[in-house]
C-alpha cells in the first residue's frame, strides 16, 4: 500500500536544492523513496532553455551521492521532468514527489480515494517515429503502465499526466534521412510541438478519451479538435525516449492528499481554476477562503497563446510579438490567473499545450490535502 | 453642463483609426467635442517604443483634417497620451473622451454625482527642472487647473489622474549643464523614472493627499512610502510639458457615467480590482455577474514589479531578467488578473509605477454606466 | 537623359524627415524628382516592427505636402522601401534616390556607364499567388518593366534590385479558403519568406540568372541553389503588390555615380565586400585607403543566418536563441564586418535572404562617385 | 621552468566537456596540469545567465572524478571563468590553460619571449569593499603575485589579465547596512560594472598603467579616462573574491606560444586587431593570409557600446534598445570585425568594459604560435 507525499519546495537559483537537502538532511525525506522531480525552472522555457539541464546535473550528483549510485543510474530510477519559464510573478520552484510503503490506510474510510501516482519510461524513439503514431502508440502503453504501478485502474482517476518528451535535432533528422526515412517534421522547434503533441495523444489513447483509431499522423498537431484534457508534456533535447508521471486518485492509496482537475478554455479561464480547486475537495460557494487555500499543496496548469489572435473576441498580440515567444506571455498570464485566486505565484504553469485541452486552453490540477 | 462620453475603441495597429473614423463618420462623435485620447499601444512602453509616435501623428493627421486645423494645433487642443505596452493578452485600443456642452442633466436624479473630466496643460520644463519640486509643483497647479476646468472642487471626488510627461535627453541633459546647471540624474532612462514620480507627487499634493511639506527632491524615486492613489503617470519624449487628463464624479456632470477607484498592494491584487467595482456602483456580492460586467466601460490600472522581488513571500524573476524588460510582465499579469474578473482583455494596463501606489502596487480605477 | 543622385540621409528617429526637409528647403531636391525612398529603421525588422509604416506615414505626409497631391498619389509615384532592424552599430538612415532629366552628359566619355535608375510596381496579387509562379512571373515582367524605364538593356548591368512584396495575414488567407483556393503557406510570419524568395526568383528570372522552367511553386523557399546575386526582397503587411527599384549601369546615364556588385558566401565574407567595391570603381590592392572610401555614397547587402547553424565549420547560436530572432543577429554581423572597412556604420544592411545569394550569404552592392 | 599551452574546444552546449574529455583520455593534457578553464557560454551575458554556473558545476563534477579531489578542491586549484554570451556568428567555446613543468627551453633562443602564465586569487570582499578602492588594492596586489607565479617580471611583458569578480546582491547589500556600513552602489545589475571597473582599476595600477594615487572612490565608473589595457573582468554572483589569470610573455618559460595586444577604439576598429596580430608574431602587410593565420590559438577581446551612441559620428540604437541589453549587441559586432579577419568566429569576446579600454573600445590580445 503506497503513500504519496509532494513537497514543493521554492528555489532561488536552478541549481538550488538547498530547501530539498534540509529535508533530506532532517529525515522528512529518504531519497529511496523520492519517485519524480517536477521543476518549474526560471529559464525561457524555448530551445536555448539550460537552466532545465543544470537543474538536472544538480539533482543527478546530489541523488547519486545520496544514494550511492551512478548518475545515470538516478535518471533510471527518478522522472526528472524539467519545464523551463516563470515569467510574470511564478516563482521558480520544485515539487518532489515521494512514495512510501505503509502497512495500512490509517483513518482513511474505505472506498475514499486518495492521491495515487506512478512513472513509467518508454523504449528509446527513432527519429522517424517522433510526432507519429508510433511515439501516439508507445506513450499510450506506458500510460498504462505508470496507472498500474499507481495503483490507478479506472481512466476517469487520473487527473494529470506529465510528461516528458524528445525531439528532433539537426544529427536525428540527417541520421533518419541517410537511412531513407523520413521524419514529421524538417524543423527543430517545430519537433518539440509534434513530440509534445503525438505524447498528449498518446495520454488521450490510454484514458479512452479518444479512440486510437480517431488519430493517425495526419492529425497530430493538424486537428485540434483532438486532445486530452489531462495531459501535460514538455519537449527536452536531453533524451530520446519519454518520461511519464501519472497522478490520480485511488481506494489503494493511504496519502493525505488529494487530486482533481479541469479544463481551462482560455488563459483567463478562472472558472474552471475554481472547478479544479472544487474538484480536489476545497469547500467554497464563490471564491475560496483562506483556510480552504491552505490545504492547496500546488496547482499545475498548461498554458497556451490561441492561435486565433484572440481571447473572447479580443486581438492580443503573443503570436505577433517577435520580441517576446508567445510561450512566454502566456505562462505569464495563466500563472496570473491562478495566483490571483489562490494568494500564491509559486504555482506550476507549463506552456506548448498542442492537443493538451482546447486551443488556447489547457488541463489545470489541483492537489490538495483531503480535510 | 458638460455631459462626458468615453469610446473605448479596438485597434488593428497603431495607425488603425477606422473605430474612431467610423464614429466621425457616422455623427456619434462631433470631432470639436473631443477632448482626449488615451490609447494603449503595441510598442515595448520602453525607450524605443515608437507606437507612441506613430499613433499620435495618425490621430494628429485624421483631426487636423476633419477640424480644418493644423496638427500642432490639434496637439495644443486635445490631450494625446499614448501608453506602451500590450503584454499578455491585452487588447491595444484607444479611449477617446468626449466633452459636450448639455442644457441639463436629463433625469439624473439631484446630487447623483456623474463621470466629468478636464484637461491641462503644464509650462514647458527646463531639464533642471525635471524630477524635482518644480515638477511637482506646476503639476499641482495645473491639475487644480484641470480640476476646476472639469467641475469637480472635492478632492475626494477624483478617482484617476493620467499625465502625459517628458523625460531627459543626452540633448537637454547636456543644455543644462552648459548652463552651468544639474540634473536629477544623468541616465536618459531613469530619468523617465523621475518625471513619472514628481508628477505623480504633485497628483497627491494637489489633491491634498500628501502636503507639500513632506516632498522635497531628495525624496523623488526615493521614499516609496509616500505616494498618490489616483494618479497614473507616463513618460514620452515626444513633449516638453506635461498633458494631465483628470477623471472624477460631479454632481454639476450631466454624464451616463461614473467612475471609482480603489489600490492594488501587489501585482494579483484582485480584491482590489473588485472594490473598484463596486465604488464604480457595480452590485455584486463576491464575483461580480455578466450584467454588472456589461456596465463597464474600461478598467484602468498602473503595474510595477515589486522592488523586494517578491509577491505574497514568493521570488519571481521580473527584476532579474534581462531578456525582458520588469515593466512588461508586471503589465501582462496584472492585466490577466483584471480580465479574469471583467472577462474582457481590453483594459487599460500601464506600467512604471513611481510613486503611484504602494511599492508594488497600483492604482485601479474602473468608468462605468450608471444604473 | 537621366541623372541618378542618390542621398544618403541619417535619422534621429522613425518620422524624422529633418535632413530631408532640410535639402527639400534649399532646392538640393526638388520634390518632384524623387523616384524612391529606401529606409533602414530601427525596429526588429520583424513581424511587429511598426517603425516602417511610421516613417511610411510620415514620409507620404512630407510629400503630399510638398507636391500638394494626396498621400495615396505619393505612394503611387514613389517606391517608398522601408526595412526595418539596425542592430549592431549601424545607423537608421534613409536613402534618397532622385531622377532629373538632363540635356546631354557632360563630360562623361562615351560608352562610360554611370547609375540608372527605375522603378515599376507589380499589380496586386490574390492571396492564392504569393509565393508562386505567379509571383515570379508578374514580379520578372516588373523587373524588366523598371529596367526599361532606367534604360538599362543588358540584365549584367543590373546590380541591385530592391523589392517590397507583400505577405500573408490571417484575413487573407481566410479569403483565399472561403473561394476554394489554397495558399503557399499557412504561417503569417512564413509566409514573409514565401514572398521574399519568390520576388528574388522573380528577379533572377528576368535577369536571366535561372531560366522560368528552372523554377516551380515546389522550389520556392525548397531548393536554395537556386538564387539571384542581385535581389534584395524585404516583406511588409502594408501593401499587396510589388514595388521595384532596379539599379545598374548605363551608357545612357548622366550620374556621377556608379554601381557594382558582388556575393557573400557567409555572413563574414570581407574579401565580397571588397570586390564589390571594386566593382563599383574604387582603387586598391588589400584594403582601401581614405581618399577611396570618400566616394562612397552607399553599400547595400543582405544578411542571413546560414541553415547548417554553421559559419566556416563552427557553431554559432542564431537560429536556437529564442531571444534574439536570427534576422537580427545576421544584420549586426553583415553590418559590422562592413563598417569594419568602410569606416562608417551607416550602410543598409536587410535580413531574410530567401533566394537571394548562397544559404547564409547575399548579395552586396557599393554605389560610388566616379573618379 | 614552465610550458603553457592553450587548448581552445568547441562546445556543443554548456555542459559538453566531451573535446576536453577526450584529451584528458588520450594523455594530451594531464588533468593536474591544468591552471585555468575559460569559457565563453551561450547564455546572455547578463544577470539571468545561468549557463555559466552549469558550465562551472560541470567542469567542477569532471575534474573532480579525474583528480580524485572534492568539487571545492578544484575550485581552489583551478580558475575557472565563464563569460556569457555568444551573440552573432560567435562559438561557444572553452580555453584550457595548462602549465607543466619542463627541464629547459629545448630550441628557444636564449632572450626570446615566450607564453606564460599564473594564476591568483584574492581574500573574500566585504559588500562595502566592492566597486571601491579597497577592491582596487587588493586586486593589484593580486595580479602581482599571480604575475611572480608566471615568472614575468616586467609589467610591459603582460598582455591579457582576466579577473572573474563578485557582485552585490540584495542579501549582501543588506548585510553591508545592518552592519552600518554603506555600498559602492545601490542596485544589484550595476554593482556588476562597478566591480568589474575597480577590478581592471586594480590591473592598471599593479601593472604601473595608473599610478594608484590617481584612483580614488569617486572615480570608480565615473572617469573613464582611466584604464588598463589589458584588463578584462567579469562578474559573476557564485563568488566572494577575484580570481585572476595573468597572461604574458616571459624570457623563462619553455612554450610554444606567444602573446601581444592592443587596443580597440571602437567596436569596429579592425586595424587595431590586426596590430595585435602583429604583436603576436604574425608577419603580414595589410592583411595576413591563410598560413599566418593558421598559426592564432586565439583571440582575446572586450566589447562595448560607446557612452555617446554613436560609432565614428554615426547613431545607433544599441543603448536604446530595450528588447536586446547593449553589451549582447556589443560583442556581435565586435566578433564580427575579429572573425571577418581570422576567418574563424570562434573566438573570445566579452562585454562590459568599464576602465578596460578607452570608452566603447577595449583592449584586444592574440595567443600565436611562435614561428
Amino acid at each position: 500500500m503506497h503513500k504519496v507525499e509532494v513537497y514543493r519546495l521554492p528555489m532561488g537559483s536552478p541549481d538550488d536544492l538547498s530547501a530539498l537537502e534540509a529535508l533530506l538532511d532532517n529525515g522528512t525525506i529518504d531519497a529511496r523513496d523520492i519517485i519524480a522531480v517536477l521543476c518549474k525552472n526560471e529559464g525561457n522555457g524555448c530551445v536555448n532553455d539550460f537552466t532545465r539541464g543544470f537543474t538536472t546535473l544538480a539533482v543527478k550528483v546530489l541523488l547519486s551521492e545520496r544514494l550511492g549510485i551512478s548518475r545515470d543510474e538516478v535518471a533510471n530510477r527518478v522522472a526528472l521532468v524539467m519545464s523551463g519559464g516563470t515569467e510574470g510573478v511564478m516563482t521558480p520552484h520544485m515539487n518532489v514527489f515521494v512514495r512510501k510503503q505503509v502497512a495500512d490506510r490509517g483513518g482513511i474510510p474505505a472506498g475514499e480515494k486518495r492521491l495515487a501516482a506512478g512513472i513509467a519510461f518508454t523504449r528509446d524513439f527513432k527519429p522517424e517515429e517522433l510526432g507519429r503514431m508510433a511515439q501516439v502508440r508507445e506513450v499510450a502503453r506506458a500510460v498504462r503502465e505508470a496507472m498500474a504501478e499507481a495503483g490507478i485502474s479506472d481512466p476517469a482517476d487520473v487527473h494529470f499526466v506529465q510528461i516528458k518528451c524528445p525531439l528532433l535535432t539537426a544529427d536525428r533528422i540527417e541520421d533518419a534521412l541517410r537511412r531513407g526515412e523520413t521524419v514529421a517534421v524538417n524543423d527543430t522547434y517545430k519537433s518539440m510541438g509534434y513530440s509534445r503533441g503525438a505524447s498528449a495523444l498518446g495520454v488521450a489513447v490510454a484514458l479512452g478519451e479518444i479512440p486510437e483509431s480517431a488519430v493517425s499522423d495526419e492529425k497530430i498537431c493538424s486537428d485540434w479538435s483532438l486532445y486530452s484534457t489531462v495531459a501535460s508534456t514538455s519537449a527536452g533535447v536531453e533524451l530520446q525516449k519519454c518520461e511519464i508521471i501519472v497522478m490520480g486518485n485511488s481506494s489503494e492509496a493511504a496519502s493525505d492528499l488529494v487530486i482533481g482537475h479541469d479544463v481551462m478554455r482560455d488563459p483567463i479561464d478562472m472558472q474552471a481554476v475554481l472547478r479544479a480547486m472544487k474538484a480536489a475537495g476545497l469547500r467554497f460557494d464563490v471564491l475560496p477562503g483562506e483556510g480552504e487555500l491552505d490545504r492547496i499543496v500546488n496547482v499545475l496548469a498548461k498554458a497556451e497563446a490561441p492561435s486565433t489572435g484572440q481571447v473572447r473576441g479580443r486581438r492580443n498580440t503573443m503570436l505577433d510579438d517577435s520580441d517576446i515567444n508567445h510561450t512566454r506571455s502566456a505562462r505569464a498570464v495563466v500563472n496570473a490567473v491562478i495566483a490571483a485566486v489562490t494568494g500564491d505565484p509559486m504555482v506550476y504553469v507549463s506552456g506548448g499545450a498542442e492537443h493538451q485541452g482546447p486551443d488556447g486552453g489547457g488541463p489545470v490540477a489541483v492537489i490538495a490535502r483531503a480535510d
